[in-house]
């Protein structure tokens, strides 16, 4: 029996857009069998760019991102790349996701823990990271880069512009003082670098894994480094060069993700209800959780725009505690981090409703 | 329109015992869009398990083996686990793939070569092995394991059973004296570690990218460890969680690999005759190169039994050398790693001839 090409069926099962997209990208990728750039499939990386160029206004070099397997890989990587003495340290937010202690474990850095404002909807502020600064600077621990995990994960937060730029102002004023000149600073700020032409060294990341596609079991991500000279990029290439490229489905997840059906398409329409309503549901139930948790004694949870995730706090009563201490048990040993004498939990708000 | 579902189309484009595999892998993954368990997805790693003890006649634990983003990650992850000081290092032969030195440099250890004799056809032996501990110990450096690249790369050189029996008495007196009791080598020894009922604890690579399969893109591969404490398995599984899990298609691979089409299956005879074809493919080049490489003046190439490598040497004149070192040249100033005053290249004997 001879097996028909699968091409020549594809029409059967799959929308002309996308039939296109995957000649376009067969084309450009050859076989995803084989390896590609270390960084990346150079097409892909051009789609990202231009998918952050259409987003923020401000030009993206394509030479400047890398591919990766999901965005840990890439902030692995990174942390591996600033952690250069056992004083290192990087600064990054309480409550956390634990990507990053774990990190800092494995390379030898250490955490500057900075505390978000539950009272303020779990949001950023300078004085935090001032105060975690002025606490690392007298244990002589060197900051080599700031994290700000916006949408916030376990908290949901999103951060306001205003306080984008107060973080960029901060950067600036503490990377001369406290940071080498080869400082990178992990948040997704592009656009307000740009627009405040600032020189702060900056790596954002993004991957498939979370929001509407949600696809994390590819592994396909990117990060963009801006203000990085040619020499530390070609240092980050020769480090990714060890593990040879990333997954080839996952770059191709990346190329969908920043390049959806356009208006006009065949598959637009299919596409474009299924992400309202995955966005609508997620809005909901975050909201409905939200107000449910609100309502039981003993439990209070801020409400999260970020959509994904809400991280409500139970109060446990001191007779509670005492009973657990006295059988030796302890709420919450480990996790997400919290300021002491507070017990949170993450909450993942996925669809269906 | 609505689009009919792949699986309907399917029995006319695939084998039944390919779908059927499909619907397997299916029923055990969910979906590949999703994390699985950050070791590899269970299933998967039974197949692994059942695949070595059908190779080796040994048993092999399926909690004990870690699917991986091809070798590299593997690699990777055991040069950060053994790496605990600055003065650690570990054996690698020379010449070597670069990933080795390459992993070390970035974990911040230290490369201990030990010299293959290609007047042997780039055999392994005791004594260089010995030299080297020897060097390391005068330099002060701890040997935290042992590299061992079977079939070689570059070489393309096939470890007979009795020398990898040596190896493996050789590490049995050295680790006592010389390495921490967790010392791990990075071996593919198992069976013979097996037989000789030794418990020196292993290591053994294996991935999607090379031999008959060649599906690099796909970032698939495992490593199993033998005579392995549970307390440093937990440890590698922290490690790798950090990561999240490898690709779900990466491990689709390894299952293909690990399982291939059956006697009867009606894929079975698609699949004898590619791979009988590139094995006999990869024979006859490997042996037309080597033959015409040594009939050409300057040059001399080990005939190699591991199909996919040579490494020929070619002598460089003197006149030529001072010539060109009168002009800022050396010959081959980085690459594999070779004996001083020695040059060679690698080449790979790809299909088709």
């Amino acid at each position: 029996m001879e097996w028909p090409a699968l091409i020549e069926l594809a029409p059967q099962v799959f929308p002309r857009d996308v039939i296109e997209r995957a000649k376009e990208l067969s084309r450009e990728i050859g076989s995803v069998g084989a390896y590609s750039h270390s960084q990346g499939v150079p097409f892909i990386r051009q789609s990202v760019a231009k998918f952050i160029e259409e987003r923020d206004g401000f030009p993206s070099d394509p030479s400047h991102i890398f591919l990766t397997a999901g965005a840990s890989a890439g902030v692995s990587l990174l942390i591996n790349a600033l952690i250069t003495s056992p004083k290192s340290g990087i600064l990054i937010p309480i409550p956390q996701y634990p990507l990053y202690t774990a990190s800092l474990a494995q390379h030898q850095g250490l955490p500057i823990p900075y505390y978000l404002d539950e009272s303020k909807g779990w949001s950023t502020s300078v004085s935090s990271i001032e105060a975690a600064l002025e606490e690392a600077h007298k244990e002589g621990i060197a900051p080599k880069g700031l994290v700000i995990i916006n949408p916030g994960n376990p908290t949901g937060a999103v951060l306001d512009e205003e306080t984008q730029e107060k973080l960029v102002h901060l950067y600036e004023v503490y990377q001369d003082n406290l940071h080498r000149r080869d400082s990178l600073p992990f948040t997704s700020f592009k656009k307000v670098v740009s627009k405040l032409q600032s020189h702060v060294p900056l790596v954002s990341f993004h991957s498939i894994s979370k929001g509407v596609s949600g696809e994390c079991g590819r592994r396909g991500g990117y990060f963009e480094c801006t203000n990085f000279s040619d020499d530390v990029v070609a240092l980050l290439y020769k480090m990714v060069s060890v593990t040879l490229c990333p997954p080839l489905t996952g770059q191709i997840g990346v190329n969908c993700m920043v390049r959806p059906p356009k208006l006009g398409e065949e598959s637009y329409e299919l596409w474009k209800k299924e992400t309202d309503t995955i966005h609508a549901s997620l809005a909901s139930r975050t909201q409905t959780m939200a107000e449910r948790l609100n309502s039981l004694p003993g439990v209070s949870c801020v409400d999260s725009p970020g959509a994904l995730y809400l991280f409500p706090q139970i109060s446990i009563s001191k007779k509670a505690r005492e009973a657990a201490q006295a059988v030796g048990q302890h709420p919450d040993e480990i996790g997400f981090g919290q300021k002491e004498g507070e017990w949170h939990y993450r909450l993942t708000c996925l669809c269906p409703v």
